[in-house]
C-alpha cells in the first residue's frame, strides 16, 4: 500500500454538490493524505492550473465536466501528478493523447452510470407504448381525453425486445426487463455466447432480423465508423406495426432524416434521448411530431446518482493505492476511439 | 364436469378484435358446446336482449363494456342463463343488484389487469423523476434543450417508495420495483404481516409516516367512504423536496384542489392517470402545469393485454364447468361497495 497521497479536487460549486455530497466527501477524505480544493474558474489558463497542482504536491487530481485543460508541459510543470480520476465520461476536455502517452493515468466514470441510462430506456419503451408524448400534449394543450377506441396503448409484458448492442447498459437493461416476461434478443457480433446465456438473451443473426422480429427496438450500439448511419430507413420500416424505436445510445448511429420520415407515417412510436447534432437544432423535424417522445440527452447519470460516479472513482483511487489495475483506464487507443 | 354449455358472446366489433384475438377465440370455442354471437347494437332494449338469450339457450353470457343492460325480469325471460362472464371491470351497466340476489353468477376481470396498471405506475414514477412532461413540452414547443445545471433529474435507484394501499396492483408493482434496489413501504391497515414479509415490503405505521418518509408515493388506495379525500394538503406538503406523487388508483382519494396548489409550488413532481371527475374537465387546473404529467385514465389494460382479461374469464368458465368456486365473483356486497 502506497502512502496516502495528496488529492486535488477541482470541481465547480454545483459539481461539488452533486458529485461530493457528505458521504462521498468523507470517503474521499479517507483515502487522502491531504485534500486540496480549487474551483475551475480559479485558473486563468492551463499553465496556472499546472503550477497550482505542483504547488499543492497533488499526486491525484479529481476532475469533472468544468475542469480546465491540463497544460501540454504537465510532466515538467507538475511532475508529481500521476493520476487523473475524472468523474465524468469524456476526458478530451482535460487531457491530451500526449499526456496518456507520457504515462499519465486517467480513468472516467466507466460503467457507473449504465444503470441510470438503462432505467431511462425502460421508461421510454413503456412511455412510447403508452403514447405518453401524444397524451401529454393532448392533455395539457388541447383539453384532451381518451375515447373508447383511441388510446392505442400497448404494454411491455410478453413483448419481443431487441437490443442493438450488448454493452454495460444493455446488460443492466436485461435485468430491468426480467419482470416483464419479455423475449430479449441482441445484435452484437463481438459479444461471446456465454455472456448472452448468462443474461438469457438470444442472439439475432443479423441487424435485419433484430429490427423485423421485435416489437421494441432499443438502440445502444457504439458509434464506431462502421456504425455511423447503420440504422437505415429500410430497417426502421421493418419494425412491426405498432412497434417502438427508442434511442438512448448515439444519435449518429441512425439516419435521422429517414427516422423522421418513418415517424411521420405514424406506424411506429419513437422515443429519443440522443441526436446526431446536440443540442438538437431548434428547427429539427422531430420537434412537434408528437408520436416522438423527445428528451434533451438526460438518460445518463441523474443528478441524485452522480455520486455513483464518485464511488466508482474512489474505488479506483483505492486500487491505485494498492498498486492494482485501474478500471476504465483511458488508454491512447480508447482515447482515439472515443466520441 | 357439466356438459359444455351454450355460450353467448355479445361484444362490439372492436371489443371482439381486442378481447377475442384468434388464440382466445379458439380457447373459448373449446369450452363451449355451442358459441352464439351478437352485437350490442342488435338489441333495441333489455327485453329484446333477454329474449335473444332465451332463444339461443345460452347458459353463459360473455359481455364487455358495450353490452346492454339485462332485463329486470331476466329469471322469467331467460331462465337458462346462469352465469355472466364479464370481461371488463364494472358490471353495473349490465346487471342489477336484484339479478345477483336472484342467484345470477357474475364475474369481472378481477386482478387480470393489475400488472398493466403496475407497469404504468412504474413508468410514471421514473418519468416524473426525469420530468418527462416538462421536457416534452420544452422540446416540442419551445425549441428546448438542457443546460448543465437545469435537468433536475432523479432516478428510482436506491429510493424509498411508499405505496398507499396494498392490493393486487401494489403487489405487482413490488415485483417490478425489485431490480431498482428500493426500500418499499406501504400503508394498508388491513393487510396481514405475512403478505408484507413475502413481498419484502415494510409497514408504515401511519399515512403521515408513509408520505413524509418516502421520496416516491404511489397512490393505490381503494375508494371507500373513509378514503375519500384522505390525501390532504398537509400530507402532500410532507413529501420530501424533489419527491414524486403518482396516482394510478382513484382520483377522489385525493383533495385535488390541494394537489394543484402543492404542484404549483413546484417542490414535487406529479403524475396522474386518474381524477375525481372523469373525463377531466377542459378547464381543470392541472392542464398546463407542466410539472404534472397527465394521462387520460389509461393505466388499465392496454389494448394488447385485454386478452389477459379474456384468459381470466375462460379460466372462470372452466371452473364453472367443474362446479368450482369462481374467482372475482361479484356478490351483492361487492356490487354495493364498487364504484
Amino acid at each position: 500500500m502506497k502512502q496516502k497521497p495528496c488529492i486535488a479536487v477541482v470541481l465547480a460549486d454545483w459539481e461539488r454538490k452533486e458529485f461530493l455530497p457528505s458521504q462521498e466527501r468523507a470517503a474521499l477524505e479517507e483515502v487522502s493524505g491531504k485534500l486540496v480544493e480549487a474551483f475551475p474558474t480559479d485558473f486563468a489558463d492551463g499553465a496556472a492550473f499546472g503550477d497550482w497542482l505542483a504547488k499543492t504536491g497533488a499526486e491525484i487530481l479529481v476532475s469533472c465536466w468544468m475542469a480546465p485543460k491540463l497544460p501540454e508541459d504537465l510532466a515538467e510543470r507538475a511532475p508529481g501528478l500521476r493520476y487523473v480520476c475524472h468523474l465524468a465520461g469524456s476526458v478530451k476536455g482535460i487531457v491530451s493523447e500526449d499526456h496518456l502517452k507520457a504515462g499519465l493515468l486517467v480513468t472516467n466514470w466507466g460503467n457507473a452510470i449504465a444503470r441510470t441510462v438503462a432505467e431511462c430506456g425502460l421508461m421510454l419503451a413503456i412511455a412510447a407504448l403508452r403514447r405518453v408524448s401524444h397524451w401529454t400534449v393532448q392533455m395539457h394543450f388541447h383539453g384532451g381525453w381518451k375515447e373508447r377506441t383511441n388510446t392505442g396503448t400497448g404494454s411491455l409484458f410478453e413483448r419481443r425486445v431487441g437490443l442493438h448492442g450488448f454493452g454495460a447498459i444493455s446488460r443492466e437493461l436485461a435485468q430491468l426487463l426480467r419482470p416483464f416476461n419479455v423475449e430479449v434478443s441482441t445484435y452484437s457480433p463481438s459479444v461471446p455466447d456465454q455472456l448472452l446465456a448468462e443474461y438469457k438473451v438470444r442472439r439475432a443473426g443479423t441487424l435485419e432480423e433484430l429490427f423485423a422480429e421485435n416489437d421494441v427496438i432499443i438502440e445502444l450500439a457504439a458509434l464506431t465508423p462502421k456504425n455511423r448511419g447503420i440504422v437505415t430507413e429500410e430497417l426502421l420500416r421493418s419494425i412491426p406495426e405498432g412497434g417502438v424505436f427508442v434511442n438512448i445510445g448515439r444519435g449518429a448511429v441512425v439516419d435521422e432524416a429517414a427516422l423522421a420520415r418513418v415517424a411521420r407515417d405514424g406506424h411506429i412510436q419513437v422515443a429519443l434521448d440522443v441526436y446526431g447534432t446536440e443540442p438538437l437544432p431548434e428547427d429539427a423535424e422531430f420537434r412537434g411530431m408528437t408520436n416522438v417522445l423527445l428528451l434533451p440527452h438526460l438518460a445518463g447519470p441523474t443528478v441524485d446518482r452522480r455520486r455513483d460516479a464518485t464511488r466508482f472513482g474512489i474505488e479506483n483511487i483505492r486500487r491505485y493505492l494498492r498498486d492494482e489495475e485501474l478500471e476504465s483506464l483511458i488508454t491512447a487507443e480508447v482515447y482515439q476511439r472515443s466520441t
